[in-house]
């Protein structure tokens, strides 16, 4: 086993930080790393907010849902689907957003900005967890992407996705164990045998409950399918496609 | 620089593999490295499906628009956002499809599917680069996914997102240069000043015309913004909205 899949198989989530920003050598090689992922095309359709003023963390930290650890890290970055430099792009070969209207408000381009800025996130995250540091993605910055985007003053057509804390860990938290790899590696074809899937979910189950009683001396005991009913039966974020559209990427 | 960095920053696009397949040792290693990627909320969207029959490799090939590595290399990947597990994880807490239907089919649980898979695939490349292997995302595979989910079996709320082929390099391809990273990445809030944004983008030509300069001696020389008023122009895979619907993701 090498270096780097050590790295990736030793990923755990960090949620405390110790006050030590990162350098700018470290932020400019971590997005350097980002930018060297594979691009859809070569089309490179994301963007990479870096925030340093401490208002802006820490009203993003509000808008996550109350997360100190946006507020308090090494550095918070913003990953974000961005359909607007294209404008810029096409304008300089003496086109306008209308020849390319179609384009950028479709399904397959939101997708493609989605995945464009993920697999640069995750370049970002393995040279930063290459280095020492700790990371934690921010979902929750999609809780209130009407408020997000006046923070980070976005244009339209340009989708913050997910945030990163990155920093000096200050906490040594277990790995959670993922789902059976059978569960999640099928061979030529999708597995259709549910019984067996479920046997499967059945063995993960314990697994997973063992795990919590060991970690709040026997406090909590939940099983990963009573955690996937509990959150699956809560819809939330359920403006996700009233607010695409307010920026313009009305998924056509 | 540590190994990690040196293989991210180290990427090309491989699209000519040795005929050497991919041993079960280095698969379970790729699989295993792509579940260790972060997950939001430990809902784990996604599913992996490897490709071993030649038929189907073959099938695969001519749907994503003749790409002959799709079907000679040492192993190809299907990366799916998976939102059909957690229908039997509830059915085992006692619940119904009913009862997660609003939630799955959200914009926000499509986001986090193809998100969650996306995050899997590149830690499954940057294990597979520092093995020494090649990979090539295929786009592509979108291309008519209403077969290749015949193809691949996939029941509701299963879509493959992009594939991926590994395999022992058998070319030495140039790096391609990304995007100035002032362009890409911005401090604190999104940067408006749209001339200074077209200045970058103008210097970046340059590079970009030289480099294809100088691989095609002279013959072609075309700019980045040429390359995206190219593309931008022509819609592609607008059928994507009425696909997802057909598999029960009408991104509500």
């Amino acid at each position: 086993m090498n270096e780097t899949i050590n790295t990736i198989l030793n990923h755990r989530s960090i949620r405390a930080f110790k006050d030590e920003p990162l350098t700018d050598e470290q932020i400019s090689l971590i997005v350097q790393s980002a930018q060297a992922a594979a691009t859809s095309s070569y089309l490179q359709v994301y963007s990479i907010i870096g925030v340093k003023d401490p208002a802006k963390k820490k009203k993003l930290a509000e808008l996550a849902g109350d997360q100190e650890y946006v507020e308090k890290n090494g550095h918070f970055f913003v990953f974000c689907a961005d359909l607007h430099r294209h404008k810029l792009a096409v304008e300089m070969e003496g086109l306008s957003e209308k020849d390319i209207e179609e384009t950028v408000e479709s399904t397959e381009k939101f997708m493609v900005g989605t995945i464009d800025a993920t697999l640069a996130a995750q370049n970002a995250v393995l040279a930063a967890e290459s280095m020492g540091l700790g990371i934690c993605y921010i979902g929750g910055l999609r809780n209130r992407l009407d408020e997000v985007v006046k923070v980070l003053n976005t244009p339209d057509r340009v989708i913050p996705l997910f945030g990163l804390c990155v920093g000096v860990p200050d906490q040594d938290p277990g790995k959670k164990q993922r789902l059976p790899m059978e569960n999640v590696y099928h061979v030529d074809e999708y597995q259709h045998d549910d019984e067996l899937f479920k046997k499967q979910l059945a063995s993960y189950n314990e697994d997973i409950s063992a795990y919590y009683r060991e970690r709040t001396q026997g406090k909590r005991t939940h099983t990963w399918t009573e955690i996937i009913a509990g959150k699956m039966t809560k819809p939330v974020r359920m403006y996700m496609k009233e607010f695409l559209k307010s920026v313009k990427i009305p998924l056509k």
